[in-house]
């Protein structure tokens, strides 16, 4: 990196060592007031000018130095310094009693707002009642009485609330916004957003002191902020605002217009000129886009702060792709700059944010993408409606896996309750659906098929809006942009696929997921769930193999089912021809194909009320009895079914077998590969293959397991023996490691354990390495000494984190398999996994 | 082992290598009958006799040369080798055709049932006619022409079913003799024998084949059987049972009676004489009590077989603690020679066995020991029976953790379903209560309030016993016999406690049954479960505290909760002073505590139908809605719910501090711990301990952890940075490590899973040495590499189980710990884990 000589105002630097020590000790480190007070008189001797006496004052900036902004950080305090006496140094200074005032007027709020705590609201509602009364809506048309009004208004409102911690002494004001900074480290949103990031708690941040430069000196002078490229798009554009006789927060508080970087070029012609020349050398230097925060006083240009710029997922992909053909950065650094999570959102509709109006309520941003469409508040409802080519919402408190339909359904899901973790958010991503989840303001009252907040009562068919990027709900249509073809991402994906070591498998269910997995770029079909084929109008074909017991009822539905699952199967193969498809046999309990006795008593009740028979309801839920269990995540499922009950298995078996051959007779190249869930013993997967090896006979399907019990993984290396393949079911190996069914511990405690930093990360969206990774290191070392052919891949959602992608390429797997739409982010993972090692 | 010289009938002896070869090819290895018929040869040379043919004939008996008599295995086939032919030479042989017809009888019978499977039924009842036309009650008073009716009638009742399959050839009746006894190898009942007993299957079995040597054929020959001692009570008396005139398996039909040795003495006394020294010589040889089958041929003793005694608890405790004191064995042997598992009997009344009626139903025989009282169908009846001062046994279909007041009320428990492992099952053996469970022909209607069985109800209050040994349930009051003390027991308890590296410690939540424990030797409690204390009338308060929320009621509600905790954890620390105590904070889910949905619902439905309101069952439904989970054994309970509802764990800390102080004053010596259960991750440990070590402030109270989660093991390293404890929960860790819900999987497919042989045993019972058994191996060993002071134990049901502290005492553990009853075998079995190593 080349060094920069930019026109920076003079100050001084605290290392985020110091913050460090705050942040472990809770104290500031003893001797750091010396050395702030030392460094204040090196500026003073630098500067002839004198901080908090003297006849040419200083000011004092501070800045936090953290190299991202979060929210909930402070960012800065300017200002600093001012006092009764120092303002009359500054009036005879300037010669400009109303700036002097507006600089006192600045800090007061600021120091009040932000290192003290005291609400802005209150300081707002007093300059909202001054340009009211002047007849005026702007703060700098304010008069000269009117801002002495409020900076003693201002006093008063921080002495009620706080009295007597408005420092006079301008060290003790330094030593507060200085404090200010390292304490807003531990601030609570802070915090949340470093979670949600990956970023260490202990990293902390410098803070940055800087001698005030007043960009509200006059007309010649103004502040501005510009990127070096445009942030939304990545394109190389001119892009920035500048604000004439302004100070910082000025240009972002949106009151007067602000003016563009052309416009700047009329108005300071050589700082313009100056600034595009630090813009390029600041490219250069960062090899990446900036932001940058100037202010110009008096026609002299300053450069205040400038950092790397924040991009959307778009710009992200343009600015590697278009540097790395500048020859600014190399592919290697292009692909690492793009967040693989990011890419998911740029198939996806968005808000047309200029137009939007303002949200009725904002829940949690579950699934990106935006969606319009009339409300319903039923799975089946949805499906009417989809049939009848109306665009609709769900709208539900919560969704189950009774919903599913409703959801493929539907264009977008919104939910009440749940988190970015919920039934509603994982399937919506797993569906490429919008969906906005805990919209907890919002009251959905099925029964009577409202929705209400507040007044405002949202009934079936009423048109809503959901954007599902930053949870907000707009209780009208909002127009949508289509996303548009980004030459950009497929360059840059095959950039990824010629590093990455790793495949990158969909997890599909239906042939169109499976095409549109194919068009992402994925190379096969890791999880094909047979149970979804089980649901719909099939149900009922299902409960009769369920309920039949054996004889000939059940025969014909299997063979009922038989017929449907070779069409199901052939569809896969055809879609994903020439390339692997696993089919997993089916794994849920069987029970969650009947309908539960809580169910059916509930409808009990409504009958008897009614004075109707319930005759029905009582024979079903004495058939139900048998196959309902307290802890059915833990019960006849998977594998033990397919033992329990061996007609099941053997079925789909036949049927995959079918298919095979239909497509080998169509001429078609399928790669069957065929997956036991559930296994924990060896035997069981030895006595399946005895079972089902006989229907595959020669034909080369490969029969495999998913490692997704703990015993599985720690026996893996017995279990090896008997499979062709493993894939790690990451989701069910997580609860059964953690002992937690996600699903109840979701609202219960595992949302409280994140925030309360007891789990660092949500183990069901990266991969626990200690505990979890631990199991699929043993699992994969032990299966490969054993047979030295086996392919290991995973399976489960984590399949489309980056980082469990960097993990699991580590231990040196075969393929990941995720949902279509995390498809493209996961072949970038797999390209920076393999950067990394 | 010094040789003996015994007076064995000639023959020779195919050994166990060939079974194996059987077993294995599923044939009879090639050169076998060339090599029996070899040996026939020189047994004919060696005996001047012939087989098959010539004037003196051989007839052979074969024998399986099992180390143990498995039920289902073959014993013996006699008499082989005979056909018209040879009939004749025996008649000329012997003088005495009636012998020789009923030795040709006796084959035709024998071979027919035990080669051929033709029921031996059908012979018996042409016995019976012809013993009833000659109005006779036992076969050798059947007169010649009866007997040779029955063998043609034999025959052609065989003729009938098995067609051409009963030779005429000797050579081939042999080699159909010795298949069937490898065959029966593999019989059914032989296997589940093996299977429960840990014999391995492919032991195989070797087959002696002798010349016949003949009890019957005159009033100078007999048959019998002795013991080298009393095989019931191990003394050193004459036990045996001789029948003059018979062949062996007369002695054990039980049609004419037997008389004693003594009696032997008086018709033999050179026989006797010589009998009596065999024994004492086979004891010496075995240095073990022996079980002989002997023949007197004309005056002359022929020792037919001879092997190691079976015996009863009682025996084998008393045989081996007098052995040792004769010197015949070392005490290291004696301490080898018991089944820790069969101690448990020694303590529980039993049926006589002599007066017994017999049996209505048989189940399961899951909790050993006899019961009589009053049938009662609910546990709210057992308690008032109890109250009232009456023995009642608790009748349920199965029983539920709703049932624990009636369980512990009764004094015995018989369900209709369930097997060794059920809920009932279980609880019964931890509160050393007989129980039958499983016994699937007694219907039992609940709501009627009737158990029945054919024609045969029961009723509230009828009379029932039940044999928790055996399984057997009679539908009247059966005599029980007392258990007497055992002083031998002591004694060998003595010699293991001096032996085993191990200590070990009881399960027990009450101050009875941590004084029972200590009786019976356990070193402390491994486990107090808290939550059996919030049970039975205490269950109200504890509602509260779910249901009310924080403020007051829930305040007040915690205040009464804690004055009886102090009370509970007094008795423990009182009853266990100078010995280690550890409570376990509550455990199970909050929900356990309400009723269920379904229940709500079911009276809702009753309550409608008599027209009566529910908004009360309404309101109750919702509130424990919101408790309700899909899979509770993975949901909020233990630190989850101390995290999350801390009052909760620190009510119970300060109630223990309470308690421990409260010894102090009073003198005792309390050593108390403090158990954290179903920890996953260390940082749950640490903010407990921020929260509770405050309150234990500086008193020695160590502050421990279960571990039962895959990931607590996995992560063991760290969290014994901030444990002084662990405690294997080796039950929730099989379910977790298995994916299996013991309760659910029990009926569903677990049993039929330990049927199949697709699991070995029951890893409820044992512990799964290379799944669950890797995961305490890792934990154990990597916090111990941080934490070297750490104490390690097993609490989990398997701390009982002989072949579990095997396996944990190699890995170095300090304890195990499990319910009273089961702490004389731990204390055996500790010491034979420590001789084994």
């Amino acid at each position: 990196m080349t060094s920069l000589d930019l026109p920076v105002p003079p100050g001084f630097t605290i290392t985020t060592e110091v913050c460090r020590q705050v942040i472990d000790t809770g104290e500031i480190p003893p001797g750091l007031w010396e050395e702030v007070d030392a460094a204040i008189e090196r500026l003073e001797a630098k500067t002839g000018r004198s901080y908090g006496s003297g006849p040419v004052p200083i000011l004092l900036s501070v800045r936090s130095g953290a190299k991202f902004s979060m929210p909930g950080m402070m960012d800065s305090i300017l200002n600093i310094g001012i006092n009764d006496e120092v303002l009359e140094s500054l009036i005879s200074w300037s010669g400009d009693p109303h700036f002097a005032w507006d600089a006192y007027r600045r800090f007061v709020q600021m120091y009040g707002d932000v290192v003290l705590g005291v609400s802005d609201h209150l300081f707002q509602e007093v300059l909202t009642e001054l340009r009211r009364d002047r007849g005026v809506t702007d703060d700098s048309k304010l008069k000269l009485e009117d801002l002495q009004s409020a900076t003693h208004r201002f006093k008063a409102i921080i002495e009620e609330h706080r009295p007597g911690e408005l420092p006079t002494d301008p060290r003790e004001q330094i030593r507060g916004a200085i404090t200010a900074v390292f304490d807003s480290w531990t601030n609570r949103r802070a915090i949340d957003y470093r979670r949600l990031n990956g970023i260490p708690d202990d990293l902390g941040t410098a803070c940055n002191v800087q001698m005030m430069v007043f960009g509200d000196l006059g007309e010649d002078s103004g502040t501005g902020v510009c990127f070096t490229r445009d942030p939304s798009t990545g394109q190389r554009v001119s892009f920035g605002d500048y604000l004439q006789q302004a100070q910082g927060e000025d240009v972002v508080a949106g009151i007067r217009n602000t003016v563009s970087l052309d416009d700047l070029a009329e108005l300071h012609p050589e700082c313009h000129g100056e600034l595009i020349e630090i813009m390029e050398g600041l490219e250069t230097h960062y090899r990446d886009m900036c932001d940058i925060e100037f202010t110009i006083e008096k026609d002299t240009l300053y450069i205040l702060q400038a950092r790397i710029g924040k991009r959307t997922a778009e710009a992200a992909v343009r600015l590697a792709v278009t540097m790395a053909d500048e020859g600014l950065i190399d592919r290697a650094t292009a692909i690492r700059r793009v967040n693989p999570a990011s890419l998911e959102q740029l198939h996806r509709p968005k808000i047309d944010q200029a137009k939007a109006p303002s949200p009725l309520v904002r829940g949690v941003a579950a699934s990106p993408g935006a969606a319009t469409g009339k409300v319903v508040f039923t799975s089946d409802d949805a499906v009417e409606f989809a049939k009848a080519g109306e665009p609709c919402l769900l709208v539900r408190p919560e969704t189950t896996p009774d919903d599913i339909h409703g959801m493929a359904a539907a264009t977008g899901i919104l939910t009440s309750q749940g988190g970015k973790t919920s039934h509603a958010a994982v399937v919506a991503r797993g569906m490429g659906k919008p969906a906005v989840t805990g919209a907890a303001e919002l009251t959905v009252d099925v029964i009577n098929g409202i929705a209400s907040y507040g007044d405002i009562d949202i009934s079936q068919g009423d048109v809503i809006t959901i954007d599902g990027t930053t949870g907000a709900v707009y209780p009208q249509q909002v127009d949508l942009i289509d996303p548009e073809q980004l030459p950009e991402l497929r360059t840059l994906l095959e950039w990824a696929d010629e590093i990455k070591g790793m495949d990158v498998r969909a997890n599909a269910d239906t042939p169109e997921d499976a095409a549109e997995a194919r068009r992402l770029g994925a190379v096969g079909i890791g999880l094909a769930r047979t149970e979804h084929m089980f649901l719909g109008e099939r149900l009922e074909v299902v409960q009769q193999i369920i309920l039949s017991g054996p004889g000939e009822e059940r025969q014909e539905a299997l063979a009922e089912l038989e017929r449907l699952q070779v069409q199901d199967f052939e569809g896969l193969l055809e879609a994903m021809d020439g390339l692997p498809v696993v089919i997993r046999l089916l794994d849920p309990p069987l029970h969650e194909f009947l309908p539960s006795r809580l169910e059916l008593g509930q409808e009990a009740l409504v009958r008897v009320r009614a004075g109707r028979p319930i005759d029905d309801l009582q024979a079903m839920s004495e058939q139900v009895a048998r196959w309902e269990e307290d802890n059915p995540m833990l019960g006849l499922r998977g594998v033990r079914l397919g033992l329990m009950l061996d007609q099941l298995y053997l079925m789909q078996v036949r049927a995959a077998v079918t298919a095979y051959d239909r497509r080998v007779a169509d001429g078609g190249s399928p790669k069957l590969e065929i997956m036991i869930p559930l296994v924990a013993a060896t035997e069981e997967l030895k006595r399946m293959r005895q079972m089902i090896d006989p229907e595959i006979g020669d034909r080369p399907i490969a029969v495999g397991t998913m490692i997704e019990l703990p015993r599985a993984a720690l026996t893996a290396g017995h279990i090896a023996e008997v499979a062709d393949f493993f894939s790690f079911g990451t989701n069910d190996l997580t609860q059964m490691t953690y002992g937690l069914s996600r699903d109840d511990a979701e609202g219960l405690f595992l949302r409280a354990y994140i925030d309360r930093g007891i789990l660092d990360s949500d183990p069901f969206q990266t991969l626990d390495v200690r505990g979890v990774g631990r199991l699929v290191r043993v699992a994969t070392e032990e299966g490969r000494e054993t047979n030295p052919e086996l392919t290991v891949g995973v399976c489960g959602e984590h399949g489309g984190d980056p980082a469990t992608i960097k993990f699991v390429k580590s231990l040196g797997l075969d393929y990941v398999s995720c949902s279509p739409p995390r498809v493209e982010g996961a072949r970038l993972a797999a390209a920076q996994a393999e950067l990394a090692d």
